[in-house]
């Protein structure tokens, strides 16, 4: 497609694009924007080199001879990144049709660059939210990330324990994501340090001479009772040295029985500051049902289910565009038709003004940069229903989407992974707790500012009667 | 952990560690061993480099000590692979409880390396099953994996297209696997193209000018008849130059309904050698599912569902313990015993054994090296029932494992991507359908050597009684 825009002399015509998704993910009430860092360093070091154009330089087409002319291949090996960027700041809570990022520059460069964007901002933002998700449930309890082993390759590993860390997970069991990311990690041994051992008696007791004050004994490797009244033995040996016994770890079983068993057993020898970790194929709702059955467990290792987002494993991102510039300099605004409401996409340079009132967020609404004035009132309209509408009078409001490339160049520094982190629990603060539940959430509202919903229902229009 | 092991000062204690997953993914009868060529890389290149160290000297423990003493990171910073790993190759099929892989060396190597390897091989394992499922359904038509974009990190979307194209596919839209790995790379414009253009029919005949001999339209961006006529216009005017339509792809709608109007369109026009590509969510099911209602659909194009294993997000692959060598040399067989029997790991040191008969694969047997000798006949016994076994008298077999670390020195050249391809398409037509089948699929006979089954049998007794 690049070779098309180039060899029909439209490289470099002026376009803009939005990425969005369409609905949220986990049947939830909101998302949270994440995955800006990668794309910075990405667009950053945008280039094609030496061996990209070799590669290239040896496609063949369907008849046999070379894909693509020598001139467009020089072309791309002198490409430069050029293009203005508007974010939605990572950590930031979003909703379906607000664009995520917007580009503007020449349509080559925005279509090149799509894939790698859509990539990046799909998985994060899909994990960012599961993760905010587990942290819901388990009510201001620790939640650890414990899914290297089971994610989607490599990065599917690292990606997931930076968005979770940011989603609000407390710590990571992935060491390289620590080091990365400045991620505390945490962990605790495994079964293998017990099977290593004559006994789990023996096990526990090497693992508390050699960290006394680091022990979390892992007690299902036979049977989970037994292993706690094991804990317990060693537990006393550790006490009598001045030292504590920090926890126990379940794995295996029935999670709420057991750790009920286990609390008792822990008070009884006097253990009531030794907490009970859980893991085992964790989410929200699991977790959300075990304090439904008073489980007496308080820090939530959670794995596989959230670094694969395994009850929804892709968030369906897309990047479509929405202008192009004429040789005029105004804007052709453009649209894609569907059968389907939703998948029509909205016309226009898009940005999202986000209303406030006593510190509760009360809206979004997207509108078109162009023709748009700030003022004291807005008007906007349900894109679902154009039968509603909402108004804002002089509430406090602020643009979501900030300039973080100009002409190509980086205009932006991306806050650090504790400040993003921050911005989450802010963000959902200020949310009514009606977007947050897992069962029927609370529809925010976003609406489309009126003026371009009345562009959009032109064009359609349009469109369809071109057809 | 690793501190602990070197501590105690059991870290060079000699060890083996078996990775296998317990249950066929996507409620399948079989699995596609995966991954293989990533670890032979990541293990020649084992070490962690002073960076690694100096970030390991920073970790603190609760007490707000050092977690590390330095002799300990000085041990790392010089630590060398020296294990000894036996692994089934790529592209071979699989069951539950075989080993993938085999690891034997000093704990402490053996423990450092686990995460790495399940993370490689559940993924691309999962992926590389995902996608013969795919093609399976397909019945021979073309599989191009298009799912970069939703994938899970960027190497989620590299490593998913290595694995697809072994598990079947016959191209991808990812470039960059396509350079690093030798896949082919196929693709089509997008709805932007259409939608960068005053009409489609200008759109396509500006792509057809260019690439006259790569025409694939995408005819759905406003309406999906309307654009397979504008397909057919533009092929009239390639077929009077001399060039084809190659074909049209559709994206959105009913692809049942939609693939048969636009084939009778095509075809009533003389374009019955254009084929038509669909896309949109697919997976094997909904391609069963589209084949049987006659869907006019040759060429597939597979993203989301199978990059992501969008079913089951992950293969639950485990590594376990089975042995532990004793002063006096002999093997101290280990196992984790568990409330579920399939949560029970098997001792020994594992090798398995594929026994063939007229060309068929008629049975796998799991058996432990030592104490083993090659023999005319075999029997073995089903770990879920123990009143069924089988008996091999002459049979052709040959064993699974092959060796590709010696004492931490490469013993095996892997094969290439192509001879991986086809080794699965070889596997997979020397089984009974039965097990290729997307519904309660047969149950090839895997079974434990029996005395590798009275040996695990008796230990499950001894740590019982112990308990």
């Amino acid at each position: 497609m690049a070779y098309g825009y180039w060899k029909s002399g439209r490289g470099e015509q002026e376009v803009v694009f939005n990425l969005f998704f369409r609905r949220n993910p986990f049947k939830g009430g909101y998302a949270i924007a994440c995955g800006l860092e990668y794309i910075l360093d990405y667009l950053q070091n945008f280039r094609l080199d030496s061996s990209d154009i070799s590669y290239l330089a040896s496609l063949k087409g369907n008849d046999g001879k070379v894909l693509f002319e020598a001139d467009f291949l020089d072309y791309l090996s002198n490409l430069k990144f050029s293009c203005t960027v508007d974010a939605i700041p990572e950590g930031t809570v979003v909703f379906p049709h607000e664009p995520l990022l917007r580009v503007r520059g020449p349509i080559i460069q925005c279509q090149l660059i799509e894939t790698p964007l859509l990539n990046i901002i799909n998985f994060q933002t899909l994990i960012a939210t599961k993760a905010s998700r587990v942290v819901w449930a388990s009510k201001g309890e620790s939640v650890l990330e414990f899914g290297l082993r089971r994610a989607q390759g490599i990065d599917g590993g690292l990606a997931a324990s930076r968005a979770a860390y940011i989603g609000g997970c407390d710590a990571t069991s992935n060491v390289l994501a620590g080091k990365l990311f400045g991620i505390p990690v945490r962990g605790t041994h495994a079964h293998s340090w017990v099977m290593s051992f004559e006994s789990e008696l023996e096990a526990f007791e090497t693992y508390a001479e050699i960290m006394p004050n680091n022990c979390v004994f892992l007690v299902d490797t036979y049977d989970t009772i037994e292993g706690v009244k094991n804990a317990v033995k060693v537990g006393q040996k550790l006490r009598e040295k001045g030292y504590k016994l920090a926890g126990i770890r379940l794995d295996s079983g029935d999670l709420a029985y057991l750790s009920i068993q286990a609390r008792k057993i822990l008070d009884e020898a006097g253990f009531s500051d030794t907490v009970i970790v859980a893991s085992n194929d964790l989410d929200e709702e699991i977790i959300e049902s075990l304090k439904n059955q008073e489980a007496q467990i308080s820090v939530w290792g959670v794995g596989t289910k959230l670094v694969t987002a395994y009850d929804q494993p892709a968030l369906g991102g897309v990047y479509k565009i929405s202008a192009i510039r004429r040789k005029d300099g105004s804007w052709d605004y453009k649209m894609k038709l569907s059968e389907q409401s939703i998948k029509i996409s909205n016309p226009g340079i898009q940005q999202v003004k986000r209303f406030e009132k006593n510190g509760e967020f009360i809206g979004d609404m997207i509108f078109n940069e162009e023709n748009f004035t700030e003022s004291h009132s807005y008007t906007m309209i349900d894109p679902a229903d154009s039968t509603r509408f909402k108004t804002f009078s002089d509430e406090k409001n602020e643009n979501l989407l900030v300039r973080v490339f100009e002409n190509g160049k980086i205009t932006f520094q991306n806050p650090n992974i504790q400040q993003i982190r921050n911005r989450v629990k802010e963000q959902l603060s200020k949310f009514h707790a009606g977007i947050k539940r897992f069962v029927n959430p609370h529809s925010y509202p976003v609406g489309l500012e009126e003026n371009l919903w009345s562009l959009k229902h032109e064009l359609v229009r349009r469109l369809r009667k071109k057809m």
